[in-house]
């Protein structure tokens, strides 16, 4: 049995029974706060602990390039991929100053850019110097697929050992859009035109091209390929790695907060894996990335707050972490009806 | 002139022009941090400076009592608004929770409970001991709808004079929700069933009566009063108070973000008043009491987040906060693509 085979870890229903039975008795009418309240309960049958803990979270933002960008489907050139982990360490990035702010352990990982540099800070585990070009053939061997995956375990055995409590995961790869919607077409055998999106910001002409790029690749292999074959076909090490790390975050017990549209493909994949990862998931935003609407349909899941954003690097997770917090603090720290003396209805 | 018909404080529009241009240099797609640039922008223009400071935020929740509650429209008996408050100042609320979680500056204000109790922290301002039944005759005197403006005008200045860079104003009251729909009917002419919803928490059996009671207290009236006056006829103390506060925020230069239904029809009458104080509105959430909708699209206000809260004071609002200030803290920290030496698309 391969590691990401192995099972998750299971949610502690009788916690969960009593997070439940808590939310009665705390000082407001029931359901009042909505989202916050399953987000709670959610937290603590994970947990096993009726009162949930969210003191340490971590971001880890995996870079890495994708040979599919000289088809010219991005915005920016494949350079700005390796200038943007200087801007990630260097603390000029939206990642970095959430991170800052919100007091989360960041780090930045290479798994596979194109242009490497030695950074004090950065986290080298490169499999490759970026993907080839999938149009052609497979981005990845089945070797490095292998490796990226146990990139994303290895950040995570180090996360448990630290105790964080809640991981997000982040991408930087110039063109991952375009892999990103490629391999959710391949896994939901869903027509480009229903995932496809302006990505970080192309014009329409360039949209037209990304899309026939996509169609093109898609034709290139058969329509049976396994879960992880795709992957290897059409993913990138990035994503492979986010995908590992958040099957080893469900193994390890730790609740993983979902970014934007590239999180949720590498979520998807993860889910077609193993279901089961499903349950240790928080799903952060909406993108305004068009075939994100879709991806989270797909496998059910209902994103916290819509702002638009479409940035990737884990920004939109980063900037819903708070609203977990004061979930988790309301859940814990309120008084109940007794405590307080209030009368009930 | 009255003192809320003075002139709020004005936009400053090149800063706002700064501030816009500042969002295209940032290492970012333009655009791609979505609704966070707007409201950094909306705080740049309000402030006057490019990079707005968002260090001290202020909660302040009005509290008081309505005559309409022996009419049985709540789910909750009158002496729930005093035991809340009590819960309030003791830290056992969720407004308490929060206050504390986000480092906001937190007071209670009683301007009207009808069971009032002297209490360390507790700011006494009350103008009655809760307001009249208005199914049958006016909420509150003209001397009390202004005194009780007038306690909100006072919290913003003390609030001004601490150097409070964002206002939350929260409110208490046992049947709340009922004077608010009834209050929005009035002012938008709109029916009451579009406006109406289930409060903290009634059956169907108590909505249908709640329904009836807002029916037989606009019928009360003709429809030519002028706002103050269906604020005198059908508002609340702790709603005038809010209103008050609005508008003296506005006039201040302070920021006001806004929590839900009760809030929002305060809001409304601050508009109706003076339509400028929307400039200084930030809209926190849609709240799952069904006439919340309705009274945004009023005013063409979109709120940040749907959290399906419905607690009021001042929660779904305190929740939001960390996203104003991630908004201001990107749009501050955030490196250029010259500075960070990044490519530009």
């Amino acid at each position: 049995m391969l590691w990401y085979e192995k099972a998750v870890k299971p949610l502690n229903l009788d916690v969960k029974k009593q997070a439940i039975a808590r939310q009665t008795v705390l000082t407001k009418p029931l359901g009042s706060l909505g989202e916050l309240e399953k987000i709670a309960i959610r937290m603590a049958s994970r947990q096993g602990k009726l009162k949930p803990i969210l003191d340490k979270a971590q971001i880890t933002v995996f870079a890495g390039d994708h040979g599919i960008a000289e088809e010219g489907v991005s915005a920016f050139p494949q350079i700005v991929t390796t200038e943007m982990v200087k801007n990630f360490i260097a603390g000029g990035a939206a990642i970095s100053v959430l991170a800052k702010q919100w007091e989360m352990a960041f780090e930045v990982v290479d798994v596979g850019i194109a242009n490497p540099l030695k950074l004090a800070g950065l986290i080298q585990e490169s499999v490759g110097l970026g993907t080839q070009n999938f149009m052609t053939k497979p981005a990845m061997t089945s070797e490095q697929c292998q490796q990226a995956m146990l990139v994303g375990k290895k950040v995570i055995a180090r996360a448990k050992s630290k105790g964080v409590e809640l991981f997000i995961g982040g991408e930087m790869g110039i063109a991952n859009t375009t892999s990103a919607t490629t391999l959710a077409c391949k896994v939901l055998d869903e027509k480009v035109a229903n995932l496809t999106g302006l990505g970080t910001g192309i014009d329409e002409k360039t949209l037209v091209k990304k899309n026939t790029v996509i169609e093109k690749s898609l034709a290139r292999t058969s329509s049976d390929l396994t879960t992880i074959q795709i992957l290897e076909n059409y993913g990138g090490f990035e994503i492979a790695a986010l995908t590992g790390a958040y099957i080893a975050a469900a193994q390890q017990g730790i609740t993983i907060l979902v970014d934007g549209f590239i999180s949720s493909v590498a979520v998807l994949i993860a889910i077609k894996i193993q279901p089961e990862v499903k349950n240790w998931c928080e799903f952060s935003h909406q993108s305004s990335e068009k075939g994100h609407q879709n991806i989270l349909k797909a496998i059910n899941a209902k994103p916290i707050v819509n702002l638009n954003m479409r940035l990737g690097e884990a920004s939109g997770a980063a900037v819903v972490l708070p609203l977990i917090q004061s979930a988790c603090i309301l859940h814990n720290n309120m008084a109940t009806f007794e405590e307080a003396s209030v009368s009930e209805s």
